[in-house]
């Protein structure tokens, strides 16, 4: 594993790779229909919200809507898919709570326990496209030990653009060379490598659910490939 | 107090409100010096360091010097003072890890304590013109349980510049009435009060030694003045 002793920092995605949104948002969006007795495939409804999420902020790194965070981006699904699924009696204000829902998801079960571990060595750091308050508010709720809170925000452009690494790097101190971008996702690790970051691959076959198609073997070559962060930890002789 | 109720977040000066730096810079420059068996008033090198801090951070807001980051600045005026105070044979490595003081202040003896209670009902933030680096080793070594680090660096202007409020409360997505600052200077508390931001004076009497010129009496009024973080907490219903 070359040059990984230079390693000082690791940034870590967050949706999926840390925390488990798929089934905290399911159950979330299941609670509020089933107090309104209306019945749907609330899973689906969640990988639709997802979904979405994507393809709104696809629209600001193509240059085709002006900068607007993920709260917004998931807000504007929020309001479209919830007529959908027989739920646009909602007011004003349980759409801003349903919609806090990102702001609540539950981490995967080795989750706090291994960022525990690689922070007695690493400086270890949020790097999602999740907001600012959003990353602060789930480390809140999810008792995850961040040293510090960094974002696509920072950079004005979601990942995988590369200034969205770049800023990271630059926050932290430190060259791209030594930080480590880990995330359950090759195409992030692709654009983080593209900069010059080093890359752990972390294996979360639940993400999209029992039956879900994701990656279980990782489609690049990266320096670490842990199946979970406890086995990252280890890796990285924490 | 009117609108304190709608507070969510309190965001926080740190060099002087939470971490003595003029006790923790006095004592290594001192363990350097002596190492070398030389002698040297070290709290005025500490204080004429810090003054080197505010000097170059002015040049940066009145456009007379390009950004650059506290670090930077720290290290600039380092090089001079050392041959000043018959310290200029360290080397670059020596000089870059004495520099480095600045991540390895102590904290006032009620700040950690203090901050846990204020953490329970708000969310707590640094906003410090020191950069995110700094701020998260700072953190990591004082083990100041911030929810998020927060730095006039993502601003790209020091504080007092009105820049570095707003940005802190964009990125909070808040309101700056929604965001208390805290702090021992008040010139720091007027210019937030100037964005909108409700204000906290914690006195810090010992900022500048026990015959130091400092803030005891707030000059300005404020929502709020309390003796330390705890007594900060109790005014705040933690």
């Amino acid at each position: 594993m070359p040059q990984l002793h230079q390693v000082e920092a690791l940034t870590f995605d967050v949706f999926g790779t840390v925390v488990d949104w798929r089934t905290s948002v399911t159950s979330e969006v299941a609670a509020v229909a089933s107090a309104r007795k209306v019945q749907g495939n609330w899973h689906s409804f969640a990988d639709e919200w997802r979904r979405g999420y994507r393809d709104g902020m696809d629209l600001v790194n193509k240059g085709k809507k002006p900068w607007r965070t993920v709260d917004v981006i998931h807000r504007e699904k929020l309001d479209e898919l919830l007529p959908k699924y027989g739920l646009g009696n909602l007011n004003e204000d349980q759409r801003r709570q349903l919609n806090l829902v990102w702001h609540r998801l539950e981490p995967w079960a080795d989750a706090v326990e291994g960022l525990n571990r690689l922070r007695r060595r690493f400086v270890v750091a949020t790097l999602s496209n999740g907001n600012m308050r959003l990353l602060t508010d789930m480390a809140k709720h999810a008792g995850l030990p961040w040293d510090c809170i960094l974002s696509s925000e920072l950079a004005g452009a979601f990942k995988p653009d590369p200034r969205a690494y770049r800023k990271a790097a630059e926050l932290l101190a430190v060259p791209t060379e030594r930080v480590m971008m880990t995330a359950a996702h090759s195409s992030d690790l692709r654009a983080a490598a593209s900069t010059g970051m080093r890359t752990a691959f972390v294996a979360r076959p639940l993400e999209y659910g029992p039956n879900g198609e994701t990656e279980v073997v990782p489609g690049g070559t990266f320096d670490v490939v842990a199946t979970d962060f406890l086995d990252l930890a280890r890796k990285l002789d924490c």
